[in-house]
């Protein structure tokens, strides 16, 4: 007699699909059979029972441009699990002079007492790279396996230079931490950004419009967050995953792309990969679903992301990439913000707040993926499970069905239909950016270490019943080009 | 209470593997699981769990210049059990002027009463194919749901031209069976057979040395079973493989090759496949382990197949096609002859009966090659599983690990050392090619619908016990180009 | 003092461009300089001066399906002058049992007296090849360098078989002649005939649509011209050349394929030479600048010929092909019918003479290639001169502006605006394919040997002036993979 | 009656080849033809006759690491003739807060007086470039239509970051002024410098070894010559070219990568140019001749250059990016110095001349790779004459037979055997790279404006003869891609 069951579900884990009883016991997965009985059974026929989803890409109580993400480690990991996510995993960061430990310890603070799902951080380092270099060793043994980089942001003292990427991604090969890293060139962002907006190193005393953009007829000022993407061009992130891949390959350093945003860019790492370059890619639901048409729109500056939102045709690309392998996960850059931050910025794109929210529509977004066949479904899903789980080291324990596993589950019902909007969703915004979107299939029941924790929409769980999650190296077999 | 466990044994099915009991029931796969309980528990620790392998390319009983292949149903498939196959798909055969039900029925009542493993049967065709595509609708009712046709052998009566392909691929497309090919230019091999050996519509009366070969200086009368790749050359199985992606483009019909030898063709393959020729392959062990230095020795023409065997370096370009996906299956054209047959021949390639023992020995050697870094280990696995079982229409009843499956297994042990020889080995030939070839990992049980019919290499099954399977079509999802 | 000067003029070869004097002495070029003095002296600036064009396809005096194509070596060749052809090369044809010897006295008979412009022939061959094979080595004396096979028109008696092709392609690489090839798999098209049309080998008594082609609801009564391209698809054309290139590759024979008619073609050509087949490939004006939108004009039938013309995209890949060197000649397929003559067929596309009017046009519309930005100019003068001289064996005598050369010269005025109509044009047609098609740029001047023969649109020559052109072996020197 | 008059040359301009008569007059060529008669005729039947060579990248006077490089604009263009180049492009440099005039004025004035043949200059800017970009529209009135930028040499002040790189390609680019670039991966080698070598910035106290590098083992201080591979990898070219492609892709600047050393750097270069980046390039005799294997010889620091010579693979995949077009010009990188300069090294690369001779074996060496079927002989002409001419703005004056282009013409003996011997050439280095070099074919007169100003190894020019070249925009058509 096992504690809970799910009566003829149909089993996904992204490989195989079939129909069968799941047992559930002492929170992990007991057993997978036919005729399995439990002191609590679940009717699950024709629904999908599927491992609990990883967001591993979220920024909860984010301080940015004078304003903080409207999530704390409670409210977002809660709206997560009516999505269907049961582990996310934020970021660490360092003040200056300061080494891993210091941020790591603020951050767990942070989100012990306050989590309601397993969570677990990345370490997040600026352009200061030897103390936390330093600290390689520890982090390893804390269970904090990867490291995030950026290739912009100079202005934020985040950006590396060449020389500082080589040296990071040789201590992470030789400690087993796979680096992340946001690619983008941030050195060409710098320049067409004052160009077009006048800043302190603004090459063009004249005004002249820029070049090489097709931007070259308007004034700077009617732009609006129009100038956005022209200052972040596609070509400013495909070249940045290009070089980034030649220093891959140099290093030998596994190196994982958060948030590749264009179709272009997942050709670039799909043709590093190609050459032998050891990449890995995350793209995100914005750059599958929106496009830049949105910035045209009264309130387009609520669309605001870096990398930002591309034009239509690019999103193919990342699917197409997705279905061939380049790219291996979905996950959010969760970073959500009110209507009244973002109205700050008063036209200016560099006091805007950039993000979005993300964390509770990750699952349906993606499966949706599969079911209109963007993608193949069992490629959805294992980009929401077994995939994190097996880059950022938590697998088998999270992201699988195995027998053993932490009864991570999401009962997903393919026939609901549902529509998007900010109101019936549990997020920090007051806007969603895609209001009034509809799909069919929506989680119905969520399950985090054998405890129902959503059930219908209802909210059962608890703030602070959430565990940090010691995690090993990446498991990369299969994975990188030979 | 079960009435078979397989304890803490390593469950592969080719997409997952991991540690758990495996539970059967009358018959089938009852439960996965941790604390399964059964009247019988196998240790399994260390071990791993496998669905049992389908060898879907089988001659037994086969009539070939004067002699019949030295396996019948009965000791073909018993040989195939100790090797771990506990499914094997034959072929049917036509007289003149016969339909397809004739040579079913002629070749059922040849296994019923014989076969100890669960059998199939594609149906095979000749030159004469109105009669036989009149019982297409007869043969899928019957679970017939694949088709073989011959691009070579004119002589025999069994080659098609391009208009009998064509024709025959569009009823097969319209009827959801499968179209199998065995794939050689069979015009040049005659031609190129008549010049090297003065047939009687012999081009060149003046003896002269063929054109274009590396044989040009060579006396015919020398040449022995090396005549055989000089008739033969890889262009004439690529050539075939090439022109075949044109008809299944222009026709549509999922095309399935058997049998291919030579990395050159592995990739005619794979070209047609990008350029969106629904074509699916099979290689066979002989392919991947052997090569044309085999006919050097002093009893070369032991070694004699069609397609023959290659140069040395053809074998690569065969498991990188496995890996890549472009072929699918790995299967034996099992036709074991014994010494005494084989040296009726006196000389004459023409008088040779062709073909090598090989249901046994498919297993091994195919994990082998995972084992020794030749393909992924799941490959390997799905080589001889998951994928012939959907390919042809029995999955996931067989070649999965699924609660419900029949409960066709194999407990391999991959510690277990082997060598192979004759003497050890249970089929039809009084030789083996790979005689002294040894390995790491060998069968240590084979259960057929939950009975144990090899066990420590010792028979516990009956002659007989195997049933007739009728197939569904062919599960084709992902397996086809877009 | 030289006997002619053009003053001026742009010098156009095909690989360089300058403006300078030619002389011409004795019926060669005798000096390019500046301030050359002549007899007569032509001011030729502000105009091109090329190297007389070639059109190494022409069929004259043919007869076919009952009527006779509508040009004789006199009134094709003054044609051809007209449009700036100074060479052509026509084909010999044997009866059965004949050698080449016969088909060539017969057709050198012809021409002799009439053509009225430098002339040569290719060796036809049907199905029988014995006998003409036997020939080579006279042939190669006789400066016949060049045979022609067909891999369609069986039920004519041309088509050859794989092996007869390998054989033909065996012997020509011996004796130093270049096989040129109609590559379209006729059988193919003899079963897609006879099942849309309802021949005798029809295979579907109850008048069943084709499978896999776009006429599946139509009646064959209702295609008209319309079951032109349908029976002869445009993979029959691909599948074709692919084989062809398999077998170039085998025999190591340089192999020319005439009239490739479609991008896909041409692709499959390339794709073939870039794994090391030695094909060469030419085009016809018909396939550039036609398509199969034609066939639903009111007289469709006009426009029949075989290849049939295509769908609108297939000529973007002839001219990418052109431009990147898969292709090297364009040349006609000049065969001219009357509009009586193609008028006989009364529906049936099988009593249809297949043909089209081209020598005249051929220069005009591939420098007008040029002029449009389809191909590079120097690739439109090469595909008409220096190509097409070296692979027949003329060059440099024929086909360039070299000192020593036969001053065989075009000077084409590139601002002269010329509409194409039958009326104003000088080929035995009553109609025009091109029929009120207008470009800039027209031949102003040809000379002969250094004799003007046309001169602004008058004719200056005279029947038989032209002589045969003994040709040398094809100068494949940097025409073919490596 | 010409000036002069080569009999019976065989011409040869890289387009085509032919035998005819050559006739100067005032300087200019005057004609081609036959029978041409002259005050002076060279009897040249056998010999080749060839546009006079462009050496675009030489380097005489230049201040190095305590030296100055050993040819002045005498010596070194008097022994380019000796070698068949008959026009040099060298470089003009700025001194801090200088625009471009005043360091060509400079330069213009060490040339003037002491050139022997003609010259032009290539405009070298640093770091700064808002004063040498204010000069644009002068350099390009003056005739100084190409600039040279830096993407490594942090330490001299000439790297360019990317916003640098992406600013002067703009201008050009709105100029019309050709962008040349040294690309290697700046950043990098000074942080492989520094960590090899135990700079200022070195990361590692411990003397730990490099990572990444086959180095790994060794104590630096073994190393010697050796150090400098290391410190300069193949892929800190391959980058930098690579991310110019990104560049060029998106600025629209035609851009010339200078010394291109290696196959894989050309194979980057390709692959931009398949992606449609403008980029263009040249490779160095050195790069095509010799190999790192040099470095382990006693005198290993006589071969240092940068980038430094590369593994004996890589020389290949230059002469196939030759063959192929990806790169159009053979160039020298002329810098030389004497064993005395380059033995104040005293073991550290950073205090080492960099620099080989190369200016009189530049056409040898590259007509030497035609003569050896390394590539087409047409390809190797065109790489030193029309290619260079017509990138540089210089065509049809100087790389071309053409009537009326200035008489630069090199009679080049292909049976004329030589051995490359410091003893018996006329460079300033006291060592030859290629000491004992034979090879089959040797410059016996150098022309240079219709002056015979070397013959069969005799010296008949004078200083000061050579003239300043203005130069036109580049003339680009057919070089880039599409």
């Amino acid at each position: 007699m096992f504690d809970l069951v799910f009566k003829d579900a149909q089993l996904r884990d992204g490989f195989q699909t079939f129909v069968a009883d799941l047992a559930v016991a002492g929170g992990t997965i007991a057993a997978i059979g036919t005729g399995l009985a439990g002191r609590r059974e679940i009717r699950a026929a024709g629904k999908w029972l599927l491992p609990g989803f990883l967001d591993v890409h979220t920024h909860l109580s984010l301080p940015f441009a004078g304003a903080v993400s409207a999530d704390d480690f409670f409210t977002g990991s809660r709206a997560g699990a009516f999505g269907g996510v049961t582990t996310l995993i934020d970021f660490t960061a360092q003040r200056p002079g300061e080494g891993l430990r210091e941020g790591f310890e603020r951050r767990l603070a942070e989100a012990r007492g306050r989590a309601a799902i397993d969570f677990s951080f990345h370490a997040c380092i600026g352009r200061e790279i030897d103390r936390p270099l330093a600290d390689l060793a520890w982090a390893v043994e804390t269970g904090l396996t990867s490291l995030k980089v950026f290739m912009a942001y100079s202005r934020a003292g985040l950006m590396q230079d060449d020389a500082g990427l080589f040296k990071v991604m040789e201590h992470c090969r030789k400690a087993g931490v796979l680096v992340t890293v946001h690619a983008e060139n941030g050195g060409l962002i710098d320049f067409l950004t004052d160009r077009l907006l006048g800043g302190t190193t603004r090459p063009n005393p004249r005004g002249e419009p820029p070049l090489g953009e097709r931007a070259d007829a308007l004034p700077a000022s009617s732009l609006g967050i129009g100038a956005l993407p022209l200052t972040r061009p596609v070509y400013t992130e495909v070249e940045a995953i290009s070089r980034l891949g030649h220093l891959a390959r140099a290093t030998g350093a596994a190196t994982y792309i958060v948030h590749v945003s264009s179709g272009d860019g997942a050709t670039a790492l799909a043709t590093a990969r190609r050459h032998g370059a050891p990449l890995l890619g995350e793209t995100c639901p914005q750059y599958l679903y929106l496009n830049d048409a949105a910035f045209g729109g009264e309130r387009g500056h609520d669309f605001s992301c870096c990398p930002p939102l591309r034009a239509a045709g690019q999103a193919a690309g990342l699917w197409a990439a997705l279905q061939a392998g380049d790219l291996q996960v979905v996950a959010t850059d969760h970073c959500p913000f009110r209507r009244a931050d973002k109205d700050r910025w008063e036209g200016d794109i560099t006091r805007l707040p950039m993000g979005l929210p993300g964390i509770e529509t990750l699952g349906p977004l993606t499966l949706w993926g599969g079911l209109n066949r963007h993608i193949p479904l069992d490629t959805a899903i294992r980009a929401l499970t077994a995939h994190p789980a097996r880059l950022f080291g938590l697998y088998p324990r999270k992201g699988s069905l195995q027998p053993g596993a932490d009864a991570d589950l999401v009962l997903f019902d393919p026939d609901r239909s549902a529509e998007l909007t900010a109101a019936a969703l549990h997020m920090g915004s007051d806007y969603s950016p895609y209001e009034g979107l509809r799909g069919a299939g929506w989680p119905v029941m969520t399950v985090s270490r054998g405890e129902i924790i959503v059930e219908n929409g209802r909210w059962l769980g608890e703030a602070g019943r959430g565990q940090f999650l010691a995690r090993g190296s990446a498991q990369l077999d299969g994975f990188l080009p030979d």
